[in-house]
């Protein structure tokens, strides 16, 4: 099966960044597209970020082979209803949510007997909303599908090649084990982010205006993930409650052990973590997720 | 008072730099330097960090107005035993520590009625060595100067000039209110990305690997942190010891209010810190101490 045409609902980062990326790489493929903000779609149609922004959920999905729900995931069951009775027979429901096991379910449920592939492209920034978007996020990028047991196996082929088209590279595992490996590489540093940007912003003994000042001595690297949509990311821990719990519960053991160190005066404990986390740093470069740029190639 | 000659003690990534920057714009200014380690020696001749590389700390400070010491804070009590009683007289000995506390009893023990005058440049990559600096490190950065009590102004004025002339701002405060500043936007950020990165490496359910190939999804961002330099971290957490711990001991209680909120699904409590943490992102963006582009402007 190929896919012909694309409906994209919800058109912020995500979902305008397909949008641009298929009409960039994969100009063949129609693009349609749908967000419940009148503002948004204004603001999409201005970009052009799909072929045609519909005013209705309905009009949207009608034609669609594939639809990619780009909504936060604590709305992926309404959103999914919303188009319930809509879709073209055969049409492969999607997502981009960044929690799995609870998307699965609530697609589940509510698009009953349909072909329902949940993915994640692991890409983004800080930014959000319509003016976001641009074609080339992708590039580089695993994206994750976790189809559920017994997804049709021709459905989640035509997905992934969807996702290389935009030039992804696919891994396919279950829901369970993907919310494992995302609370610890983007959940949990986000909300450690959020937590220190937080604690900083609080202090009566260093004012706001020295904590941004001095933030270049490595405050202001967390400042950036700590400027994300805040309901993406409401919703991403609740909705991978558990995950997030378990894996917070390992950092703080963590922590605490360093905290020991540091009040017992320990450095040979210090030195050897501090010595050991480079070598991560090194695996990031050489498989092409980081610049190698020292600094992130910031300028200076 | 004018200084004329500057020795560096240290010619790793901070060493190199000053050396470069002086020589790039304030080519009137002599520069010498000297570094324990003879292969770092060999390496800074090479780059030229300095006009005269010199085989002994006391011919490297011989004629200078103005002595850094640019080693790790754990090493500048021993640094300045090294220097005293071959220092020009007049010349003023200043340093580049992260904390600035121990630094300025370290260097007042060893170097009694001296002109001490401590400082911290706020910046810095997570490289680290001879090959690491670069002339426009200090540009637009703030260099603290945390001058004792009857410090004679004349010389902290010539400091300060000195670092302006290399492209930095200027602030002066006390070292114990530099140790509580840098504590939340330097060392503690540095500490949770060191922690995180080594619980996700120690992880028995996730692999190293799929850590790494996912880590677009922010942790990434961490490591770049968690590759600097190990035993200039373990000496900044030893000698800041007690702002480290007090900071620690806020960033922990508001950790566990999140997880409580994550726990009891309080989705308030999150959307409201998540909300609230962009103003300083804006803040930092604003006052010219982070690359506005999205992502740190990293190429996509």
């Amino acid at each position: 099966m190929s896919i012909q045409s694309v409906a994209i609902i919800g058109l912020g980062l995500l979902g305008g960044s397909i949008g641009l990326a298929v009409q960039d790489r994969a100009s063949d493929i129609t693009t349609t597209g749908y967000d419940a903000d009148a503002d948004v779609r204004g603001k999409a149609a201005e970009r052009g970020l799909v072929g045609t922004v519909c005013t209705s959920v309905s009009d949207a999905v009608a034609e669609a082979d594939l639809v990619i729900l780009c909504v936060p995931v604590g709305a992926m069951g309404s959103a999914a209803a919303e188009i319930a009775g809509h879709l073209k027979p055969g049409a492969i429901i999607s997502d981009v949510g960044s929690s799995k096991q609870s998307v699965l379910e609530d697609l589940s449920a509510a698009l009953p007997g349909l072909t329902v592939i949940p993915a994640h492209p692991v890409a983004g920034t800080e930014q959000s909303g319509p003016e976001a978007g641009f074609a080339t996020l992708f590039e580089n990028r695993w994206c994750i599908l976790t189809p559920p047991d017994g997804a049709d196996e021709a459905s989640v082929e035509a997905l992934a090649d969807f996702w290389r088209t935009l030039g992804s590279k696919i891994e396919i595992m279950d829901a369970e084990h993907h919310d494992l490996v995302l609370a610890v590489t983007s959940h949990i540093p986000h909300l450690i982010a959020y937590t220190i940007v937080g604690t900083a912003s609080d202090l009566e003994d260093v004012t706001r205006s020295e904590v941004i000042k001095y933030s270049a001595g490595g405050f202001r690297d967390f400042t950036r993930i700590a400027a994300s949509d805040p309901t993406m990311w409401r919703d991403v821990f609740l909705q991978n409650r558990s995950a997030v719990l378990e894996m917070l519960g390992r950092f703080t053991e963590d922590l605490t052990a360093l905290q020991r160190a540091i009040r017992s005066g320990d450095g040979e404990t210090l030195h050897e973590l501090f010595s050991r986390t480079r070598a991560i740093r090194r695996g990031i470069i050489e498989e092409g997720q980081d610049d190698p740029s020292p600094d992130f190639g910031r300028g200076h």
